[in-house]
This record gives C-alpha cells, sequence and structure tokens, in this order.
C-alpha cells in the first residue's frame, strides 16, 4: 500500500505521541516535531506507511537518544494481557466454532494496542471487541488455507498482542513460526516481548530482522525470506504488516482493525471495524 | 492563548483539508503539505493559533491560486441556515427564558461550522445542540454586561453561523456592532457573508480588517480597534477569536464549541463541549 496524502499529517501526530512517551522536555519535543516536518518531503508516495515510519522512528530514537521508549508500556501490555488468558481460553472452550472464537480473540488483542493510551478500559475494550461481528470476513479461505498447510507463518503486531494470539496459535494445530520485529519500533512486538507473553510455548519465534512497524520485505533477513518464500499460509496481524504486504500475491490471510480513515476506505470498511481478509 | 505542541500537527491536517477544497490536483496538494511541513519549524510558541493560521492560510492560497476556495461552502451553509431560521425564532417565542434561548442558538450555529464537512446532519447536528447543556455557562456574568453596556460589539465567527448570532442579536434590545473578518479566510463570515445572512438588518456590519482566523488585533484596522477599545460588553463567538482574544483583560464573554483537545484542556471541559464563559 503505497503512503497517501493522509498519511503526512498522521506522521506528525505520531512524532508527537512517541516523543511525549519519550520525554518531558517540551523543547526536544517540538524539534522532533520540526524536523519531522522537513522530513515531509521527502516521504515518496511509492513507500508504504511502515517503510516511511521506519525512517521517521529512527530520527525521534535519534533525537531523544531513547532506543525503545515503549519498554515499560510494552511489559504493562504484556502483563495485563497475561491476566486476561485464563478467561480468554476458557470462553474458547465454551464457544460452538472454537477457531473462529480464537480469531476473534486474536484481533481483539489488536484494540489492546489502542487500549494502552486509556488503560483503564483494556478490559471493557477487549469484552466489546469480542462481541463484535467481523465488517469482512473471509472464514472460509481461512479454514481452507489452515487445512492444507503442513505448517504456518503467523506475522506477530504488538507487544500485548502476542498473549491474544498464542490462543489462536493453540487452536490452529500446526506447527506455527511467530514471526516479530527485528528491533524495537513503537510497541510492536520483539522477540523479548513475544517470550514474556509465552509465545515459546506455542510456536517457534522468528525474528523478520525489519525495523519497521510492518513487514517491510526489502528490510527482513535472509532467513526469513525463506520461510516467507516457502509458506504456504501466512496469518498476517495488524494494520502495519498490512500496509506493507497488501500488495503480495501470497497466500495470507490479514486480521486487523482499520485503525484509519485511509485503510478503511480502501478495503471499505468504516474506521474501527474488525477485519479477516 | 499561545501555540500547544499538539497545534502543529493540526495546522498540517487543516492544510490538507484547505488543499483539497481547492484542488482535485494531488500534486498541488502535496506541495502544499511539503511547503507546511516546512514551515512548522518557524512557528513560535508565543504566536495564537490563529495568527500562526493566518500565516499558512496565506501560504496555501499562493500556492494553489485560490484567493477563497471555500467560497461556495460558506454560500451553502449561509443559505440551509436561513431555512431553519424561522424554526429558530419560534423556539425563541416557544420558550420560559428568550435570551439564554437565543444564546444556545448562537451556539448551535457554531457547530455548523463542524456540519459542513456532513452536510446531511446539518439539521440534526442544530437540534442536538439546542438540547444540550453548556459545560460552563456564566449567563449571569453575560445579563449584568448586556444591562450595563448602552452597545455591544459583536465578533463573528463563521459564514452560516451569521444566521443564529442574527437571532441572538434580535433578543439583546440593544445597538449592536457585528464584526467580520477583513478578507475570507477559511469560512469565516467576511462583511458579504454577513450581508447574505441577513445582519444588516440587526447591526451594523464592521470589518475587523483582520486576515487571520480570529481577531488578532494586531492584524486589525484602526476603525475596529477604537470600537474594540471603547466597548463595555464584546460578545466573542467561535474557538478561533477565544483562542486570539483569552488573555485580553476586556468585558469579553465567549460562546463557543471547545473544538479540540488543547482548548478543552485548558478550560477544564471535555472536547465538544459548549460554554459561555
Amino acid at each position: 500500500m503505497n503512503t497517501y496524502l493522509e498519511c503526512l499529517p498522521c506522521f506528525l501526530s505520531q512524532a508527537l505521541r512517541a516523543a511525549r512517551i519519550t520525554t518531558d522536555d517540551e523543547l526536544k519535543i517540538r524539534e522532533t516535531l520540526d524536523e519531522i516536518g522537513m522530513m515531509i518531503r521527502d516521504i515518496p508516495f511509492e513507500s508504504s506507511p511502515p517503510e516511511t515510519g521506519r525512517i521517521i522512528y529512527r530520527r525521534i530514537r535519534e533525537i531523544t537518544g531513547d532506543p525503545d521508549p515503549y519498554l515499560q508500556i510494552k511489559k504493562e501490555s504484556t502483563r495485563q494481557a497475561l491476566l486476561l488468558y485464563p478467561a480468554l481460553k476458557s470462553r474458547v472452550e465454551n464457544s460452538d466454532d472454537r477457531l473462529l472464537t480464537a480469531i476473534k480473540i486474536a484481533i481483539a488483542g489488536n484494540i489492546i494496542d489502542y487500549g494502552i493510551y486509556r488503560r483503564i478500559d483494556i478490559i471493557k475494550d477487549v469484552e466489546e471487541a469480542l462481541e463484535r461481528d467481523f465488517a469482512l470476513c473471509d472464514y472460509s479461505i481461512f479454514k481452507k488455507r489452515l487445512n492444507e498447510a503442513s505448517e504456518i507463518l503467523f506475522l506477530g503486531d504488538n507487544a500485548g498482542e502476542c498473549v491474544f494470539d498464542s490462543v489462536l496459535i493453540e487452536e490452529l494445530h500446526k506447527p506455527v513460526t511467530y514471526a516479530v520485529r527485528g528491533t524495537p519500533i513503537i510497541n510492536d512486538a520483539t522477540c523479548e516481548d513475544a517470550l514474556h507473553a509465552g509465545i515459546d510455548r506455542v510456536a517457534r519465534i522468528l525474528s523478520s530482522g525489519t525495523d519497521a512497524p510492518g513487514t517491510v520485505l526489502s528490510t527482513c533477513s535472509e532467513e526469513f525470506m525463506e520461510i516467507y518464500g516457502n509458506s504456504r499460509f501466512i496469518i498476517s496481524k495488524g494494520q502495519g504488516n498490512y500496509e506493507a504486504l497488501s500488495s503480495e500475491k501470497r497466500p495470507i490471510s490479514f486480521l486487523f482493525k482499520a485503525k484509519c480513515s485511509v485503510v478503511a476506505e480502501k478495503i471499505g470498511v468504516n474506521e474501527g471495524d474488525i477485519v479477516l481478509i
């Protein structure tokens, strides 16, 4: 997916949010915004938003001097998600369609990302997400691919979300490779975050090698690219991975919440809708 | 009111919105955003948002070549507001407190500004606004000032809103000078817009001389400044006028909807709340 005009102000808003999390120094934050403002003209439309995000967040790290500003937020969201794990498991146990319920749980985890900014609502937001219907749901394709695949590549997204993904992985009953970012970027899951969430119990954890907030293939490791190239079924979590891979001709099922108007419009749903496509 | 960090991404969003209204040429819009991005670093915190808005919208006009991109939108919102006028008047007639009802109608007009982007909802939005309670309402100060003043300076805001203001002016029963922007800026009312709305029936229309989206005093005409300096009661409509005049020590009653988190936080209300302060 290309960068849209609407992405440009959004990058500046993201820079403000990231800088605020890193520092209380208003002048440092101001410097960050001034620099990102200057970078706007260098953003090519042909790049996907995560490709640009990669460059912008790198610059923010350079200015603020903090390589992983979201570290504490990631730990806290994993801790909170782990507290919910037993309730999520029993929801699967008591459902008519365990796989579909587990898919819904995995997408509910994509909402915790948003919930981080309003901690008190995490439980409520997840509960709401679980009650919500998919705006688009290619479930039969998902099941067909799952049946035919001997193993699965699962592209993770945010840190707390990994816990929810583990519930889905347990219902796949196939060997799973769980790919995470190579270095910290926003609150996206790295190897360490996946370990904290206990993903190693249910899957093999693999760094994609990227430092982008999405699986930008040109920045991934050779090891990851070989697995990616050979995969007969890829489950991709989150909007960042969708933005990076939407034009790929691979058997990918994208599972995400449409978090901005640009993506929502592109796939024909409302902002905030959840989809499996 | 100073410029806040949150204002910087907002300026870029406003530039995108304004450029989109002016042209369909994506490259022209892109050029606008690139330029405004470069200007971010030159925005002083000490300037009020309308002072900065003035410079930014001027640059947008230069790039796009359109001196009044909101012309049609302004005409249309005035037309729609005039259709509502009889219903608004009868609402005043049938109310227990005619003045308070007229104040609520004037603030409902401030919502039409937002309604422009979703035309179909104008009637519904106005209706909702009329049912809404003020988050802050210094009504007794307003009444006291009104009683004591021999004439009133009324600072107008948006084009369609003028019609709603005329309903309030008719309940003031004092001579009113209605100040408008000196040149077109966003969809703010100019002399021409005030005339279309029929303000000349109820008040003397005066250009403040400013080309900012708020009454930035340093950009106002001598004639306006003399009236402003001598006024014993000033009614200021809209957030832009509040941003420009909030630190003034004059008898100003501000009537507006808090349209962003920065202003809402500053005055201690929720975003979207309506206030009379």
